[in-house]
Formats: C-alpha cells, sequence, structure tokens
C-alpha cells in the first residue's frame, strides 16, 4: 500500500534491535484518516460476505481494528491480557510469549462474544514473531469461529511470524512487508 | 443518555463487588454504531473550537475513543501502561493504582506526541475511582496541554472519581451515573 509506505519512510524510524517506530501515526498518536485507508483497502483484499465481527488483541491493534469494524459495519471484538476481575464466566484463553514485554500472558475472551455462528476478519497493526496473532488464532480455533482473513498493516518480513501463519495456510495479507530494517534505511518487499 | 440506559439496562450484568458487566456492548465486544451516538452526543456537550486531539487509556478505552477522534476529525493519542520496548526517548509519566488488577502502574505518553499547543477531549469508558483519570489529565498537565473537557460514558457515582474531578474544577460529563447497583438492580442519577 503506497501509501503506508510513504509514511513509513516519511515519519517511522528503526531503532536498535530491529524495532520499526512508527508510533506517531499507527500506535501511540493515531491517524485515523490513514486508519480509514487501511481500513478500506484491506475491505478489497478480503471476500468479507457474512462477516460478523472484527477480532484484534488489546491494546495496539485496537484503534485500528475499530476503524475497520466501522467501515464494515460490524462489531469489535477484543482479546484482553491477562486476568482481570471484570472477566468471568467462561473464557476462551491461549498463552503467548510477549516479545514486547519479555514475558508469558495469557489471552482471554469471554465465550459469549464469540461462537461458531462467527465468520471474522482479524485486524493487528504489526506482525513481527506472530505470538499475539497465533494466540487470537487459537482462540478463534477454540471458538470455531471462522477465520475469513488477517489483514496486518505492517509485516516484519525478516521475522517469522507471517510465513508460519501462510504455511499453516492462513489467508494473511500484509499491506506492507519489511525485508530489512537499519542504520541504512528500510527495505520494502515487493507485493 | 437515553439510548445508553437502556442497553445497559437490557445488557448489563452486577457482579459482586459493585462490578457492572457492559462488556458485550462497550468494553469487549464493542457496537460501534453505539460508540458513535456516544461520540455525537459528547460533541454535543463541549465547546471544542480548536480541539486537537482525543485522549484516553489502553485498554478498554480505546474504541470510545477512536470513534470520538474519528467523528471529530482529529487524531487519537493513548497512554500506554507500564514499559515497553517500543517507547524510548522522552516520556511523561504517571503512576496510579489500578483496581482492575489490584496492582500500581505508571502511565506512559511520548512526549512527541502531546504539548502546549494542544487542546485536548480526553475519553474514558468507565469512571469509578478515577485513578486512570487522575494520570491521564496528570499526563496533560505536565505537557501544558488545555483539556477542553473530559466525555465518561459510564460513571460510577457511588465512587469517588466523579466527584474528586469536578471538585478540582474539571469540565466532566458522564452520560450515564449509576448511584447504586445490586441484586436489586440499577439506579441512575437523573441527569
Amino acid at each position: 500500500m503506497r501509501l503506508l509506505k510513504e509514511r513509513i519512510l516519511a515519519e517511522g524510524q528503526v531503532l536498535n534491535g530491529n524495532i520499526i517506530k512508527v508510533d506517531g501515526f499507527l500506535n501511540h498518536k493515531v491517524d485515523i484518516n490513514l486508519m480509514r485507508d487501511i481500513a478500506r483497502e484491506f475491505s478489497t483484499l478480503f471476500d468479507l460476505e457474512g462477516l460478523t465481527a472484527v477480532l484484534t488483541i488489546e491494546a495496539s491493534g485496537i484503534p485500528l481494528a475499530t476503524v475497520c469494524a466501522a467501515e464494515l459495519g460490524v462489531p469489535l471484538v477484543f482479546a484482553k491480557k491477562s486476568k482481570s476481575d471484570n472477566i468471568e464466566g467462561g473464557l476462551y484463553q491461549s498463552d503467548i510469549y510477549s516479545y514486547t514485554y519479555n514475558k508469558s500472558v495469557t489471552l482471554l475472551m469471554s465465550m459469549q462474544w464469540l461462537g461458531s455462528d462467527d465468520k471474522v476478519l482479524v485486524i493487528d497493526d504489526f506482525l513481527a514473531n506472530g505470538e499475539a496473532l497465533r494466540g487470537i488464532v487459537d482462540i478463534a480455533d477454540q471458538a470455531g469461529a471462522e477465520i475469513l482473513g488477517i489483514g496486518i498493516a505492517i509485516e516484519k518480513g525478516f521475522q517469522p511470524g507471517g510465513q508460519c501463519m501462510r504455511d499453516a495456510g492462513h489467508n494473511l495479507k500484509s499491506l506492507v512487508i519489511i525485508d530489512k530494517a537499519d542504520e541504512n534505511g528500510i527495505v520494502f518487499r515487493e507485493t
């Protein structure tokens, strides 16, 4: 997606350890107009017949997923991290390793809000090692929900998450894949 | 706000410990159409001349705040909880106590994304003890940003957060104030 590549080149920063910082428009300060452009791009990339919900994982995926849900006219359901007193009753759970926080966390979703009648689009802002995505896919599988597609804004192509998901047969589309990011700049994969 | 009261009465559940569970439409599964109605209500309640951003705190306030930012045509900026490797450089920080998780957490916001030229609307889904709100107001104060208003979907009137904020002179508006919630039902404050 040309527009997103341009924003990454203009405003993104590469930090030590292959961290690509795009928090001025994607996941800290959020440019809602760009989120809407991204949502419209996703709507052209997937066959979303019968879609019942957009799924994501707290926290940084929520703004983009909210705008996608608004554009697609369906509810948003987001998986929560770790146990909160506000959640009770039947829960889907999936344990993942958070490289962002260097610890294991448990993704939780109430069984009330996802079931075998659901057809979902999974959305996240970033895909690197793919642990969060593995967790939400696991939860959708536990629910018996059908995953119509997985839409990612920025995939780090030099980390294994995207390839693992594609190898497992998931219909994953990343709007931008970054194959290299270092002091010499950012190299995008031709798509 | 009549529509929100009706949804709370129809779908909300009161759990032990005065927990009001509205996670079927507000903060786990999210009804985007209702969020849009709430956003439009906020836009009539505040003088938002010169607004530059909507602020909130991760995670459950993000969906509502995203829709508010979309309706109002400004970016969203959300405070993060605890330290992440993805944040570096100058940070506003505010320590709060999370009653949800029974532990202290630090709210963080990059100094890049909020400053003294900003005029902000603070949005959150729930207000009870007001710790998260105290933290985000503290961060806005550190930044020298002007807070045009604080919009809350549901305030628990039997907990002190709302009164503290009003006593401190903040322009806080809650669309629904719940004065009592127990096995006999939910009592709304007349507004």
